[in-house]
């Protein structure tokens, strides 16, 4: 047995609806906005300098993109796995997709498995396994090594060699986020060439270890001290994962995420009245993140329920543009109206739900409340096609491209499932022509 | 505080002379050859497919020639560590210093400072680490990331930046072991290219964990249960850890190799005269791995002490050709005749002295015996120049060079003290244009 060869045949046997492609193009938009719209900032001039894609070979390209899309920190996220799949599987799908000019079908059937795989390992990793190890980027070759599969026609036993392969180099520790250095970037761009890699390797016949994950030398005994074997191969049957993972509508830490939707939801009953007083009710791990009343830098604006939650009152809205210096000098005197607390019963269904309560009191002392048992953007709580549209545009935007180009590429993504080749969207143009702006616009 | 700080500032204040250049090019020599000698292998045909060198950025080039070093075994071994620091760190500065032009002793300095990184972070892994991880894939990457920042010119905060994303990078299993898979090659190809990666993100500005190895979630956290980190900088006068290195002048287990060497000693001796009867007096672990009577295949008669100490007293020599079906069949008699067994005296001593002790009783009753302290190359029983270039021209022909183009290139790797550029060597091309052989004549 092997659990690498039991994960190959539970995706290759599960079905593919045309729903399912629909869903994956929608993930690709998101993740290809947050790559495209990180465009301007310093890491991504850095990686393109390291790794210009006009001149990469098919790994080093997926190694760029997938470098690209995880800097904003608005790309996707799998709860159960703590993986962003997307960061990882797509770029090194679109690098192969795109140098063998495939079309699209192929490729978002092995976007689909690619994010299987990646959070399928990623649910058996263990909790123990988070506190040193970042599970996107030691889950995130798995996944990219199964797409690549599936998109050279890779056979099972050959596929099996590729995961060996994809988990024989499998990194990525926390040890950046103490300094705050970059490397995060660099982990989801070495997840998506270590998959391209294996997978490349494989099909020259290159063998790797069929028990990669449970071996005696495996994954599980280097990396993880609590492992769950068997949450590769559980529920056969249910429905693909990347349906379950869930999109980041907005640009700020994800415990601010409920109370959001639900201030954006009272932004329009409010019409424009003045505010008197403001009451949050949040989970533990949100309070203990995100109370901060005072941000002094866009980045802990990002992390600030008060700030967040005043913002999206006023304006009905959260963008990039919400936590610079005039927004938050716009906001002083409304985050001052904003307490937080703890609200028990969202508190005890957390961390299965990720909810909110707000209560507003207007001027002329008017009750107003909302509350949320999902973050907006969970399975529970979907975006809308419409939605992530208007995320990836300004995304898009932010990133250079114009208006019409930008719709034109949306359609275009949106339009996968009927077969359109890859290579004919021009993306990978796009991230290696655009020139990075005088200040890096999405960088935190 | 800070070890890849500490490092960094050992590495740099150390005094480099003439004689360590020499060395240095000593072990460049050893590496090519091991290289350029495995391209007629099935893993060298697979890994120039997958990044033929001619299209490849300096990244992938590094990644290719580490592939390639790794794949006959002969490559060189610091006892310390358990790293082949060769196969790792000089393949990234070699695609370094042929992509910028740079000259002979800048390369020679960039590798004894890379193997300095490599050997002194191994030394500080533990015991434990080695169990589950590969230590030349783990600790190559700080190495090749060193070599590579005193090539481009880094500073001290950047190095530690580079050494830091190198860290982060650090992947190896030795699962692949169980099934013999071809892994291996892949660990010091990605470890070679991580750490040009790593340099080069931060010449870009790109930042990394500078408390990568003793952070609470860094190297030694996630990979190592029983660290020495005092390792990293203890002995800061010591010789270059280079020079401390040892080379194997054999293709086969370096624990049948001062049996080898005894055994060649005595071939002149006996002087063609019939053998009666061996004794070989070996450590316990030399008895573990290569007391094989019958070797039925190359790899295991390379693990046998009978097969091997039979072939080293006949030929005088050994080879590749040592090993194939028809020297098998030769020795079947020969073997018969050896009896290995523990010596206390050579057990006692391992495993700061590899060592063993032979008696061989001719025909006519002639007694003779030879014993030896450590292996053949280690540096207590070094080879020689003209052993190493013996040895590095026999790689070169068998791997498609002619003779006279592998004198050239051994010349001119010989005088790189001298401060030729790299690239006038032509060493990439040869890489990549050589043909792969109708049958893999290195690979076991």
């Amino acid at each position: 047995m092997s659990l690498t060869r039991d994960l190959t045949r539970l995706i290759r046997e599960k079905p593919v609806t045309e729903r399912d492609l629909e869903w994956a193009s929608l993930f690709v938009l998101d993740t290809l906005g947050c790559a495209l719209g990180a465009l301007p900032s310093e890491p991504a001039r850095m990686l393109k300098a390291v790794a210009p894609p006009a001149q990469a070979d098919t790994a080093r390209k997926a190694f760029y993109l997938g470098g690209l899309s995880h800097i904003l920190e608005m790309d996707d996220l799998h709860r159960d796995s703590v993986t962003h799949p997307g960061s990882v599987v797509i770029p090194a799908a679109w690098a192969v997709a795109h140098d063998h000019d495939l079309g699209g079908e192929a490729f978002l059937r092995a976007v689909l498995a690619g994010y299987e795989a990646c959070c399928r390992v990623g649910m058996s990793v263990g909790k123990k396994h988070y506190r040193i190890w970042h599970n996107t980027s030691t889950c995130g070759p798995f996944g990219a090594a199964f797409a690549v599969a599936e998109l050279i026609g890779l056979d099972d036993d050959r596929t099996v060699w590729a995961l060996g392969n994809a988990g024989t180099q499998s990194s990525g520790l926390w040890e950046f986020l103490a300094e705050g250095a970059m490397s995060k970037h660099l982990h989801t761009a070495r997840a998506a060439e270590s998959g391209v890699l294996a997978s490349f390797l494989a099909r020259e016949g290159f063998t790797g270890a069929q028990n990669i994950l449970e071996g005696e030398k495996g994954f599980y005994a280097g990396l993880c001290p609590d492992p769950i074997p068997e949450a590769v191969t559980a529920g056969p049957d249910r429905a693909w994962q990347l349906i379950t993972t869930s999109i980041k509508p907005w640009p700020c830490c994800r415990h601010t995420h409920p109370a959001i939707d639900g201030a954006i939801a009272l932004h329009a009953e409010i019409a424009g009245e003045a505010i008197a007083k403001v009451k949050v009710g949040a989970y533990r791990a949100a309070l203990d993140v995100c109370d901060r009343p005072i941000p002094e830098d866009p980045y802990s604006a990002k992390f600030s329920l008060q700030h967040t939650v005043a913002i999206a009152l006023a304006d009905g809205r959260v963008d990039q543009a919400s936590f610079d210096a005039d927004a938050r000098q716009r906001m002083a005197g409304e985050r001052k109206k904003v307490d937080v607390e703890l609200a028990p019963g969202i508190e005890a269904a957390y961390p299965e739900s990720w909810g909110a309560e707000i209560v507003v009191e207007t001027a002329s002392g008017r009750r107003l409340s909302a509350a949320r048992h999902d973050a907006k953007g969970d399975p529970g709580n979907p975006v809308t096609a419409t939605e992530l549209s208007e995320k990836a545009r300004a995304q898009l935007i932010a990133g250079g491209s114009s208006p019409a180009r930008a719709d034109e590429l949306i359609g275009a993504i949106l339009a996968l499932p009927g077969n359109r080749p890859v290579r004919s969207l021009g993306l990978l143009e796009l991230a290696g022509d655009a020139r990075p702006h005088a200040r890096a616009a999405g960088s935190a």
